[in-house]
């Protein structure tokens, strides 16, 4: 099955900002490639050589393909060319600055937005440094802060959680890639399957002697909305039906 | 400010079965927390002490709270008690099973389907191990069995990124919390104001010999219209007219 072209609108970009743990750029690399995206750009990382340190190999767990395609580069400069709309990842309240949304809503916009007018957009998403997050100057130039809703007692999204959540939510904005079924559907029973199981159902409670059909109360009745409820398939039908059989034949034995 | 109480109508429950990583406990942990959420339960963890280990701590990054609430436990019955509503997250295809489900699909449902009459639900997430996923039977007994919608190329998600996806997708199920807004919402200017800088900035750029008013082109209606996209505050009105006025002062001068 092929991966979902990206929609030509949009081009993506994760662009990470002086990030100091090496297992934060594996993380981010396989969050990227889990979500079908592989634009990754390191400004000043801690490590110059972070694309092949072994905790960054490791924590990408085979995103090997993003890592070896990943630019390192000295200034955010360098790290935007082509990119038209720019989403900083910023928690921490500041005087002033892009306005603030939820990555569900922002996208929701910003697809809906595009038109063939509008032209391709590229979309960057910038994350800080795990320690002090993103510089004011960084964030001005940004053209909205999204703001994952957390815990407002615990805001501690891990970067590479957070990266995780931001591709997951655009990648649904852009549509998601489908379910894979892992099973094959069931077939519903439809209603006359349902109540000729019941009635031989009802036979079996009887012959066992559970069902006492001169005071029948509401047994069949309960059983009834029990299975409705349950939305039986015809494969379920077969197996109630095959109970029902052997309990008549036990009873029929136990009656010799 | 405090934090959504948890809908009256749903106990929340993550289980992770058969976890190696101590580092992805500790990551659980603080993704839990992040999204307000503390029931966790490990069933055969492979580090008896795992709630305490350096790694799991680091990772936990002070969710500490989740990790001493944690319960360790033997079996999977023992992770259950009061759960009603099992969602196993695998991804492997089985020949049977629970239906497969994305899930904020999932979740809407489930949420929706909550009334009085169906009594408050227990809601437990399952995560295998990170070799082996869940077992055949431990998935049979789900009622559903989630799937983020991922790459079809590479859907190995971490165990850590992918909890913190269910927890976000069921925190925003749930009624997510807001966000803050980190900035004070600015305030439009109304169109007399845009028309009245307009006129100030028209006389500016004459003034400067950039416009000719003899032949003004479309000089201005382009203005107008690049500021109407941009939507301008009342604040940068101020700022505009500003450079008006800086403008008009220094042609003045050098008229002199």
């Amino acid at each position: 099955m092929q991966a979902p072209t990206e929609s030509p609108a949009f081009r993506t970009r994760f662009v990470l900002i002086q990030t100091s743990h090496a297992g934060n750029v594996g993380a981010a690399a396989r969050a990227m490639k889990v979500m079908g995206f592989d634009d990754l750009v390191l400004v000043q990382p801690r490590w110059a050589n972070v694309l092949r340190r072994q905790e960054t190999i490791e924590r990408a767990s085979g995103a090997n393909d993003v890592l070896d395609k990943a630019r390192i580069v000295e200034t955010l400069d360098e790290a935007l060319d082509g990119m038209t709309h720019l989403c900083a990842t910023a928690m921490t309240p500041r005087d002033f600055g892009p306005p603030t949304r939820a990555p569900r809503e922002h996208f929701a916009q910003l697809v809906q937005s595009a038109t063939p007018e509008t032209g391709a957009q590229g979309v960057a998403f910038l994350f800080g440094s795990e320690r002090f997050g993103m510089r004011n100057e960084d964030v001005y130039r940004c053209h909205t802060c999204l703001s994952i809703p957390t815990n407002p007692q615990f805001g501690s999204l891990n970067l590479g959680a957070a990266l995780q959540v931001i591709a997951y939510e655009w990648r649904q904005a852009l549509g998601a890639y489908p379910v894979q079924e892992a099973t094959a559907p069931p077939v519903r029973a439809d209603a006359a399957q349902v109540a000729g199981m019941l009635a031989h159902l009802e036979q079996a409670l009887v012959a066992v002697d559970f069902l006492d059909p001169a005071a029948p109360k509401k047994l069949m009745p309960r059983l009834n909305a029990l299975f409705n409820r349950a939305g039986l398939t015809q494969e379920e039908i077969h197996i109630l039906r095959g109970v029902a059989k052997a309990m008549l034949e036990t009873a029929e034995k136990a009656r010799r």
